[in-house]
C-alpha cells in the first residue's frame, strides 16, 4: 500500500489491516518514509484514533523495530515492572522496586531521565557515586541475579521506531494522543518480555492526563495492547494534584525512598507503593490482593525490603552503606524556607511550577544530555487541605546558587492557591482497572 | 509563534491569529518551515477547517507570497474571469472569454495544462500552430489590448506558497479539504488583481466534488474569501455526471468552442457558457441577468464574439484563419466507434474514464510536462437518457495509434451504464451562489 493510501484510510477512519500498518513502520524506520507523510499520520491518528488490531500491529511493529531482551538466563521467572505516565516528587520506582523484588518477582525496569519539569528515576539514582545506568544485557541479567531487580537505561537499539515517532510528535502537535501514548509506553516496555505490567496513570493538574475520562481511557487502551500482546496488565489511576510525598530533587528523593523501605514514609507517598506493590505481586503469585499486601509489609517490617536495595546498589556499581549513612550522599548546604503570605487554607498546587523550580535549583534539565546537581532540591512541608497562617513554612528549599534560589522560590510562591474555604478532600488511589 | 504552537491551535478548534497564520506562510515558502509540521497542520485543517478570518489571513498570505500581475495599463478597467473546478470535455473557457470580452469587460484568464483525466485550456489552445501561453506580464497587457482577452499560463513567480502547499498536500491525504482547495483556487485567481470573478463548480459522478452539499460549501467559501478581498464572486455548481458537449481531446474541443461562437454548440455545452458569461457580464457591468444574456446573445449573433477570438489568436501569435479554416489543425486520420453492447437507456458515465481514455489517446498526461497529441479525441454521441439499440454508435474515436485505440475503445465501453429504465433527467446549473 503506498504511504498516502494508509494515511488517506486513516484520515478516513477507515480499518488499515495489520500487514500495512507493520510495513509502514518498518519503513519509517528505515527512512524510506518522508517524515511530511509520517507527520500527516500521526494527525491523522489524533483525530481519528486507532481500532484495535491497528494499535495491536503498530505497537508490535514498534517493539520489534530493534533488538528485544530476551534475558534467557531469567527464564521460566515472572517478570514484572511498573510504569508512570510521570509526576513530581514521583520516587516511587526506587522502593517499589526493592519491595516487590524482596518477595520473589523479578524486575527488570528500564527508566528514564528527567526533562523540563518531571524528575526521571535516573537521575535520582546517579546521586549515588558509581552508580551505572547504562548496562548491557549481560550486565543486567547479573544484577537480576544478585539483587532481584535493575534499574537502568534504555540500550541504543530498543525499540528505535518510537524514538523516531517520539521525536516527530512532539514538533508536529501529537504528543497527546492516546492511542499514541499507549503504543509508545507498552512497545517500550514490553521489549524486554515481561510477564505483567502495572500502569500509574496520574490524572489531575500536575499529571499529562487532565481529567479521569482520558486516564481511564489511556489505562484500559494499555491494558487491552498488553492482553492482545500476552502479557498481563492493571493499571492505577492516581491523582497528581500535588507533589507525591515531601521531597522534591534527586538526593533528597532517594533518600525519602529509603526511609520508605525504613516504614517512615509520607502517607501518601507509601500509599501508592503498596497499591502499585500489590497489584504486582498479586498479579505475580497469582495472590489475593490482601496475601499480596502482607507479603509486602512483611518484607519491609522485616528489613528485606532494604537489604535487596543494599544488594541492587552493589550491583550497580554503588556503595551499598549509602541505604545507611546518608552523608555519602551530597546534600546541598545552603537551606532557606517558603512562607505563606496570607492565613487560609492550601487549596492547590501548580505540581508542573514546583517541578520547574527544582529544575532551576540546578535538579532537572531544560535539554536532554545536561548535566544534574543531585544536591539541590525541596521539601513540600504541607499538603492540600491544611490550614495554614501567615509566616507558616511552605517548602524548605535546599540550594547551592542564591540567584537561582530566588527564582525558585517565586516560582514555589506562585505555584500554591491559599483560599479562605477548605478544599475538598482529593482521593489519592482514584480507581484501579484490571 | 512557534510552529508547533499554531500546530496545536489549529488541532485544538482555536483562533489562530492573522498575524501569525501570515508568519507561517511566510516561513514556510522561505523554507525556514520543516515540511513535517506543515504535513501535521494541513492535516489538522483538513478536519478542523479553517474559521472566516484565517482562511483570508492564509489566502492573502499566500497569495502575496510571491509576485502579481498588477497590470497598470487596465486600471479603471472591470477584471474579470472565470474558474472552473474542472471536468471532461470543459472547454468552456475557450468560448467564453471571447463572449464577454466582446461586451467589454477585460479578462486576463491565467490557466493550468491537463494532468490526468482532465483536459487543460491551454494544451487545447496549443493545437493552433503558434499560439503561445508563456507570456509576460508586459505581453498579457499588450494581448489584452488587441484582443481584449488573454488565456496564458502561470509565470514562475505568481503564489509560489501555493505550489509548495499543494505538492505537500498531494502526498499527505490532505487534498480534500475545503478551504485548502478554496485557498489555492483564490490566491492563484486573486493575484491577477480581479474586480469579478465567476467559478464554476461542478459536482457530481465526474467532479472532485461528488455531492451537492459539498459543492455549496466550497462555491460559499470561495464567495466569503472574495468578499473579505474586495472582489465579486459568484458560484454556478453545475452538474458533471457526463462530459460537457461532444467533444473531448485538444483540436477537437477547440473545435467545439469556435463553433459555439458561431451558435452551433450542443446544448449543455452552450447552457453552461450563457449562464456563467451572464453571470460575469451583470457583475462586470452592474446589469440585469436579462441584460446581460442579450448583450452575449448579440455579441455572438453578430459574430463579434468570434472576432475577438481572431484577435486573440492574432495576439497569442497563431494565425486567426484557424477560426474559419479548420484544416489548419491537425486532426487524426483514422477514427472507429464505440458501439452500445445491448439495448437500454444510457443511464451513466464514468466521466474519470472517459477522461482517462482521451489521455491514453495521446490527448493528456499522467506526468506534468510531458508532450500531449492534439490531433487525438474523442465524440460523445449520445447524453444520459438516450434509448440506444444494441450496436448504437455512443463514442466516435479518433486515433493515431491502433493499440492505444483498442485499450481507449475498452475503457470507453466500460464508462457507460445502460439500463432498463429511464434515468431521472438530471439538471445541469444546480444552484447559483451570489
Amino acid at each position: 500500500m503506498r504511504v498516502v493510501d494508509l494515511i488517506e484510510l486513516k484520515r478516513d477512519g477507515k480499518e488499515i489491516p495489520a500487514a500495512d500498518i507493520k510495513a509502514f513502520v518498518d519503513a519509517v524506520v528505515k527512512k524510506e518514509v518522508p517524515e511530511y507523510q509520517t507527520a500527516a499520520f500521526l494527525m491523522a491518528v489524533f483525530f481519528r484514533g486507532m481500532l484495535p488490531d491497528e494499535l495491536v500491529a503498530y505497537t508490535q511493529a514498534m517493539l520489534y523495530s530493534g533488538d528485544t531482551l530476551s534475558l534467557k538466563s531469567l527464564a521460566g521467572q515472572y517478570k514484572v515492572d511498573k510504569h508512570s505516565t510521570g509526576g513530581v516528587g514521583d520516587k516511587v520506582s526506587l522502593s517499589l522496586a526493592p519491595m516487590v523484588a524482596a518477595c520473589g518477582p523479578v524486575i527488570p525496569m528500564i527508566s528514564g531521565r528527567g526533562l523540563g519539569h518531571t524528575g526521571g528515576t535516573l537521575d535520582k539514582l546517579e546521586a549515588i557515586k558509581g552508580y551505572r545506568v547504562d548496562l548491557s544485557e549481560d550486565e543486567i541479567e547479573k544484577a537480576i541475579a544478585k539483587a532481584g531487580y535493575v534499574i537502568t537505561g534504555q540500550t541504543g537499539s530498543l525499540v528505535p521506531a518510537d524514538k523516531i515517532f517520539y521525536a516527530l510528535r512532539d514538533v508536529t502537535g501529537t504528543v497527546p494522543s492516546i492511542e499514541l501514548i499507549a503504543a509508545s509506553i507498552m512497545s517500550k516496555k514490553l521489549s524486554v518480555g515481561l510477564n505483567g505490567l502495572v500502569l500509574d496513570v496520574k490524572v489531575g493538574s500536575g499529571a499529562f492526563m487532565k481529567t479521569q475520562e482520558r486516564a481511564v481511557k489511556l489505562a484500559d487502551t494499555m491494558i487491552s495492547i498488553g492482553r492482545a500482546m500476552g502479557t498481563d496488565v492493571r493499571a492505577c489511576i492516581t491523582s497528581m494534584d500535588q507533589p507525591l510525598g515531601v521531597a522534591v530533587g534527586n538526593a533528597n528523593e532517594l533518600i525519602e525512598a529509603i526511609e520508605m523501605l525504613k516504614g517512615n514514609a509520607p502517607a501518601d507517598y507509601s500509599h501508592i507503593c503498596y497499591t502499585l506493590g500489590t497489584e504486582m505481586l498479586a498479579m505475580a503469585k497469582r495472590i489475593s490482593n490482601d496475601d499480596a499486601r502482607q507479603e509486602l509489609e512483611d518484607a519491609v517490617k522485616s528489613g528485606r525490603a532494604l537489604e535487596q536495595m543494599r544488594l541492587n546498589v552493589a550491583a550497580q556499581g554503588g556503595d551499598p552503606r549509602v541505604v545507611d549513612d546518608y552523608s555519602l550522599l551530597t546534600i546541598a548546604p545552603h537551606t532557606v524556607n517558603v512562607t505563606a503570605p496570607r492565613d487560609g487554607y492550601l487549596s492547590a498546587f501548580n505540581c508542573e511550577m514546583v517541578g520547574k523550580a527544582s529544575c532551576i535549583l540546578g535538579g532537572g534539565r531544560e535539554v536532554a544530555g545536561a548535566p544534574v546537581d543531585h544536591s539541590v532540591g525541596l521539601e513540600v512541608l504541607h499538603k492540600i487541605g491544611h490550614k495554614v497562617i501567615k509566616g507558616d513554612s511552605l517548602f524548605k528549599v535546599y540550594y547551592q546558587d542564591e540567584k537561582k534560589c530566588e527564582t525558585a522560590c517565586k516560582m514555589l510562591l506562585d505555584s500554591v492557591t491559599i483560599s479562605e474555604d477548605a478544599p475538598k478532600p482529593n482521593e489519592l488511589v482514584r480507581d484501579i482497572r484490571r
